[in-house]
């Protein structure tokens, strides 16, 4: 059921500003309604006009009498406000604001737009904008928008945060002769934002792909939670810009928008299942084959060409896109052999020669199809003296009846001799390139959509139920009433506990006695630290002794320790020591989060230890929707994997045991937004479970302690 | 002065098989002969025939009477040698091998093709192919190929080892409207090969850019020493395939190459200053740009754009690339606020809003031409009510004039309506393209081949004079005489201090006693180590003894060693222990050798040590053409590179001294083809100076011994 339902295939359509005038806008919005062979009801409202295009015009949405679905409001920004507040009296449901001069003119425009939102909020109505091109739905029909023209009818559903970028693309679009089902143009997104309009298209019947343009994201959190679902029914599509640091003050200075990091951006859209465009091209290469083309059931690519150059190029495309080359069964080879002359290749890629007419390609391709080896087909042809592109390609299309579950794509590498033969392709739904690359890079972009929707499905939860949540806020109490905000090492460890994250025991001790007492407690041998809020590298200041097996090694560690750091930080005020008993040596690895603006906690893991910094072998997810499976995946990505699963004979390491505690990390963030950073370095991990030697955790001020 | 120049200009042409029966491949070289209106003397050979298209016909080459530059032979493979030895007899100077049946069907074309190659060298005749298309020159004009038709003239020579991929090229590009001065197709390379062909184009004065496509390099060496001339001449851009695992058994399959890792591709290439493409889309771009455009001074470029989205893509895009968004100077920004509305956005991307017209789009790109900080700009244009798509492409190409060192590029984002701009632009020398991206892409490849040339010139030859070869070969001859190819660590320590390469010194001990007295004057503490030909993992057999401080230590730990290893490896030869000074901690780095099929010594250098493997931390080189300039640059890619200048408050290691050894590594390598393998792990470097503690050496046999 589609939320938005009344939005695209509305009863009535209201247009506050509609004019007579060619040439504005009010005018244009007009004639799209009409144009489009919108069947509901339209009413035109602006006091000075009696008739428009031959609708009864009428002076304030209020004399209108009738239900008004939508409202598409093209008067000055000056007074949208007032024109809002009549629509919401009048139970509008949709404002469609084209209006401009809000958010993106500066801070007058930003109150104004808060205002507005304001007076959606009191009276129900949900509103697209404001600084909106409008609204397209190809199957209702309607044009809602000033575009220049209407789409043809397609399946596809295009979400653009910039305007110019839909009506560019918009044009573009009819002279590549490509269909949508829907053009939507989100503006400053002041209510209704692309989660709402993805998740509309998602129950869209007639939309089949999901394309977007975006440069930020409302509500990271809503994103993580419902984007999964529209993906595991549709591709999604999203072309993100503002990714460089460049492009970020660029989109900041054009909506106002601030740009999460990329990083966060790549790690949502992969465990929402989102395909991330890398360009225009792709976004609409990817669309054009996720129309046409079923998604393949794996990775086994067969092509068939009438020369080698081409197949060898294309063989190399395969494999850097992560694609492989179909092995074919013993029954195909044969079936080649019988058809083909002796000289031709019938290994994959099968090459039928330069001398091959129709024939050969289609006895070729129908061996290829029929071999369960096989899960998709690249046709390949370029010109030479007897080929049959025309005729060939009306093969490819018969042979394609026959197989419907395998996509079939084609590259007809040459001139003009070709286009027909390109365009008999195209219009029967295989899509058809100049070279052999675009085709290969859309099958491969189907097939991690197919692998990532997959992962999806099969959730499990993050562990809840036994955290202490009171303890928590209990430790934060204190650090707060204290002015300050990085926790001292038994507070982080307290917390971490409290949250059942494997700490080595650690206690602060304000004597050297005291010291002896948790030595003994704890068992020897010990570790000391010094404790300070101040103090980062505690070993450059003398700060930590180690190996200390008894009570007379303690004490004169503690004095030592005292002695050091008072000499080199004299005005340093210090806590104590911390007592920590020391841990047995095992792979080092370290566990992390740091709060994203937009998603929430991404959490890190990788290996720990000095080299942490250098060789940033860290991978990250984000704690909203986190899976086991995406905690196992990410622990496989790091080169620390090598190691803990057993490195030149080394034990394994309980890989289990350092997945739940990035379960409880992620578990911990996610409860308490006011903790900013979190650091376990190192977690040692051992054959038998793992444990944090060390914890950082700092929050922030906020509303957030209940 | 161009080798080739009596190939690509003769002054006759004889066409061996030339026929009058149209869909004769003798029939289409004579057609296009005359059609090419090539103005030198043509004369056909069939002893079958009187006359064709007008020429005279003779009976045989040997008849004709008069100088021969080139003969193309298009007869069976059967009567290819006769004819050679005929034209090889009539002084003819280059054979264009057109006919089939040579190392392409396996063994028996083989030996034929090594025959003609033999006759060719016999009587100084060069040779094109066998099994080409032909060749053609726009300039001369000649068309001596079979093609179908003849190119558009232009400055771009095409060079392809695959026929078919030339013959989809060509036609292709007369579609796309694209101008060549040359196309060359190279066959199975028996005798011309790649490297002529490119150094031919180098000095042609009619060519501008030279685009190669090749699945392997026939002798790498030579390309390594010639190619990087032309590249400092001409953009040389080459799409390599057969690069994928699987992509080399197609090529493999395909012309019977042996290809060479991608890797060392990859680094000839760059050696070479070659620019490498990534696919077709790539290739062509890359040589519109150069063949229209200057090369950039710099990376900084400035974008004038109507639209918002469009310049955050495109931004984004910069950054990807390497490119910079150019910050303009103060009297920019002012020339732009007088220009433009105020709305309008004066830093980079320029945005000169939805409704601007010719004058605005003018102002700003005279405005950001101006600047001193643009090396390049990027006209972005999308479709809106009042764009002028044609005028502002007029008034783009007037203000290029006035900037003819600054490159500029345009993207035409929208359908029908901006054809016409778009051709405008593209027959004025603007690439103009659909999307951003392909533009920014090319202005990144040409900058990255300014800065790779630039490095081609101000070499440094790798240090030479003072090595002892003579001690080098005492050593192989010894291994050899052996019957060994793994060198003992004392052998293959002779071999690297031949070369000053820096290695602690290391003595064979065959008793305990001879340890105590190689340890007395190596000086104490020292390390000791089994000597086998087989054991490489000399720690997990208890191998190895370290911290030895006296002659007792040293007693002990040999008895201890061939204890153990006797106990795991009973029936291993053991040739003693090896007595090493124990070196001072420091930085451990790796610096080796593997030897690549195609282009020779290939140098690595990285993090060396237990990650080693894991890490992967390695950057590498070929020796042949090594500079020091490269040296410098494989270290500070790695990440070892961080550690060694410095890595929190260490101190810095000695850069020069690795570099050195580097040096002789590559001399040591080059001077001696049977060492297949080196190694020095771990190479410690310290703040002065660096040292090897184990160096490992394979070699081969082979004729390499003198």
């Amino acid at each position: 059921m589609d939320a938005l339902q009344n939005l695209f295939r509305p009863r009535s359509v209201a247009v506050i500003g509609a004019s007579s005038t060619r040439g504005k806008i009010g005018h244009a919005i007009m004639t799209n309604l009409q144009q489009s062979k919108y069947a509901g009801e339209v009413f035109p409202v602006n006091p000075r006009e009696k008739e428009i295009l031959g609708y009864p015009c009428f002076p304030d949405i209020g004399s209108i009498g009738r239900s008004v679905d939508v409202a598409v409001i093209a008067v000055p920004a000056g007074r949208s406000l007032e024109v809002a507040r009549a629509c919401g009296q009048a139970k509008v449901k949709y404002l469609v604001v084209v209006s401009a001069g809000f958010k993106e003119i500066g801070d007058a425009g930003l109150k104004r737009e808060k205002e507005l939102l304001a007076i959606c909020r009191e009276t129900g109505m949900r509103m697209v904008g404001p600084n909106v091109v409008g609204i397209m739905d190809t199957h209702t029909p309607i044009n809602a928008s000033f575009a220049h023209g209407f789409p043809l009818q397609g399946k596809i559903a295009f979400i653009s945060q910039s305007g110019a970028m839909l009506l560019a693309i918009f044009d573009w679009s009819r002279s590549a002769g490509l269909g949508f089902s829907r053009f939507v143009s989100m503006g400053n997104k002041a209510d209704l934002n692309e989660v709402d309009f993805i998740m509309s298209a998602a129950d869209d019947p007639n939309t089949g792909v999901i394309l977007c343009y975006m440069e930020d994201v409302v509500d990271g959190s809503r994103f993580l939670r419902s984007v999964r679902e529209a993906s595991k029914r549709k591709p999604v599509i999203i072309l993100k810009s503002g990714t460089s640091q460049a492009g970020a003050r660029a989109a900041s200075s054009h909506t106002g928008a601030l740009a999460g990091s990329d990083l966060a951006y790549d790690t949502a859209f992969r465990q929402c299942g989102v395909i991330r465009a890398r360009d225009m091209s792709d976004l609409f290469d990817l669309a054009v084959a996720f129309v046409n083309q079923p998604v393949p059931a794996g990775r086994r690519l067969a092509i068939v060409t009438n020369s080698g150059g081409p197949g060898i190029i294309a063989t190399d495309s395969v494999e850097r896109n992560g694609l492989k080359m179909a092995r074919f069964e013993k029954k195909t080879i044969a079936r080649l052999r019988e058809a083909l002359p002796p000289e031709a290749n019938l290994y994959n890629p099968v090459d039928v020669l330069g001398d091959a007419r129709t024939d050969r390609y289609r006895a070729a391709l129908q061996a290829v199809l029929a071999d369960d080896n096989t899960d998709a087909a690249l046709v390949l042809l370029s010109p030479a003296a007897v080929t049959e592109p025309e005729e060939t390609a009306r093969a490819v299309l018969e042979l394609k009846k026959k197989y419907p579950d395998k996509p079939v794509f084609a590259a007809y590498m040459g001139g003009e001799g070709l286009t027909e033969g390109s365009r008999i392709l195209s219009g029967g739904g295989i899509p058809c390139y100049t070279f052999p690359e675009p085709a290969i890079r859309s099958i491969a972009g189907m097939v991690d959509y197919a692998e990532m929707t997959k992962r999806l499905n099969g959730e499990q939860q993050l562990p809840a139920g036994t955290e202490d949540r009171k303890a928590v806020k209990a430790v934060f109490y204190d650090v707060l009433r204290d002015r300050r905000l990085v926790l001292l090492g038994n507070e982080a460890t307290q917390v971490a506990q409290a949250y059942n994250i494997p700490v080595a025991p650690v206690s602060l001790a304000r004597t050297p006695e005291e010291a002896v007492h948790f030595a003994r407690e704890l068992g020897y041998p010990v570790v000391l630290k010094i404790a300070s809020p101040k103090i980062i590298h505690k070993s450059d200041v003398g700060g930590v002794k180690t190996g200390l097996s008894g009570p007379d090694e303690v004490i004169e560690a503690y004095r030592s320790i005292m002695d050091s750091v008072r000499h080199y930080m004299p005005d340093t005020p210090l806590y104590g020591v911390e007592v920590q008993k020391m841990m047995p040596k095992g792979h080092e690895t370290i566990i992390g989060m740091s709060r994203d603006v937009q998603f929430g906690p991404m959490i890190a893991f990788g290996l720990g230890g000095i080299y942490v910094n250098l060789l940033k072998d860290v991978s990250f997810r984000l704690g909203e929707g986190l899976t086991r499976q995406h905690i196992r995946e990410m622990i496989a990505e790091t080169k620390a994997y090598t190691l803990l699963r057993g490195y030149r004979g080394s034990e394994p390491a309980d890989l289990e045991a350092i997945a739940d505690t990035i379960a409880r990390v992620a578990r911990l963030t996610l409860d308490f937004p006011e903790i900013t950073e979190l650091d376990l370095n190192p977690v040692i991990a051992y054959p038998q479970g793992a444990v944090a030697l060390d914890v950082k955790i700092t929050i922030s001020y906020g509303n957030h302690l209940e």
